[in-house]
């Protein structure tokens, strides 16, 4: 019997190539809650690195300034715990790039895992996720879609497709900083027996 | 053996009492954002009504109004899913105007949960509390408190304590948002054999 251990699991927010409302391939713009909330997630889930990615300048250097605040200025000593959930956060121009990055610490590239709202011929239920992340060799790198979801190729290339997230109503609209907690949640947390 | 049921299960999100960084009991502010998301994440979760708690009339009237653009301004046309979540929302004054209104509908008082970042000698394991859920008699309600959470004797007064939200790092300092959509992912959603 093995040890049981942490999986080396990495998380993008992406903001290229998503979809927006019409279906077409657009760069959206970055959220600083939605790097706040997902850096305080992730760390939570003890993930190696929060990427958000965008091939905005601008929206490049809004994400530094955000980690910055909290890093360096007053919000270091104002609060510490933002501090300490920050420190999983950096900013990538392109997924190419999130790859590479992964490959250099990690010694290979990431298997990719994509949640989707809608059920795939290769999507896979958490309990088999969490099989695959904890018995077989990473690292993982999950993509989060922003606005109207990830573009379709990025689903249809990745290595697993997770199942739709079902609450009791068939509603099934959460933010993406909500799915993101529930994810990590279902994929990470202990489970009682 | 009896059909599986969905729980009479409500939710408020409350701004008094709660404590502040220093441990006073204050009204925090509303957060636009934490309705907005909230609302989906009960709406997904089939929460009957989500009760936002406030005793300011300015903050009342601002929950009103978001409300009330995305149900009938602007918004219900451009984005009816927000629209469909927000018709769980209502702005009550204090928690004992969400016990009356739970009780003129539902026949009597919730049960009282409390989820919390501490564990305390009558705290439950999310297993225990999907099984009282499901097997006991409703209604129940779910206090998230904001700030720096709930004041101490609404914890202590409450049925149930839900055990803290462990992930896997120690780290115990989840956005609200964030809490609210695992919470009711672990109580709620089915569970895969």
């Amino acid at each position: 019997m093995t040890e049981p251990r942490i999986p080396r699991l990495y998380v993008a927010l992406v903001h290229f190539p998503v979809l927006n409302k019409q279906g077409d391939i657009v760069t959206s713009s970055v959220t600083t809650l939605d790097v706040h909330d997902i850096s305080r997630i992730c760390r939570t889930y003890a993930i190696e690195t929060f990427f958000v990615v965008t091939p905005l300048l601008a929206q490049q250097q809004l994400v530094g300034k955000i980690v910055e605040h909290w890093m360096e200025g007053f919000g270091a000593t104002y609060n510490p715990t933002r501090k300490e959930a920050l420190t999983t956060a950096c900013v990538r121009n392109n997924l190419q790039e999130v790859s590479k990055t992964i490959e250099s610490t990690a010694g290979r590239a990431p298997r990719i895992l994509v949640p989707d709202a809608r059920r795939f011929p290769k999507s896979v239920s958490y309990t088999e996720a969490r099989r695959v992340l904890n018995e077989e060799d990473g690292p993982f790198l999950i993509l989060f879609g922003t606005a109207w979801g990830l573009e379709r190729n990025l689903v249809e290339r990745a290595d697993m497709v997770l199942d739709p997230i079902e609450g009791l109503s068939g509603y099934n609209h959460l933010p993406v900083r909500a799915a993101a907690a529930v994810i990590l949640d279902r994929l990470l947390a202990d489970r009682e027996p």
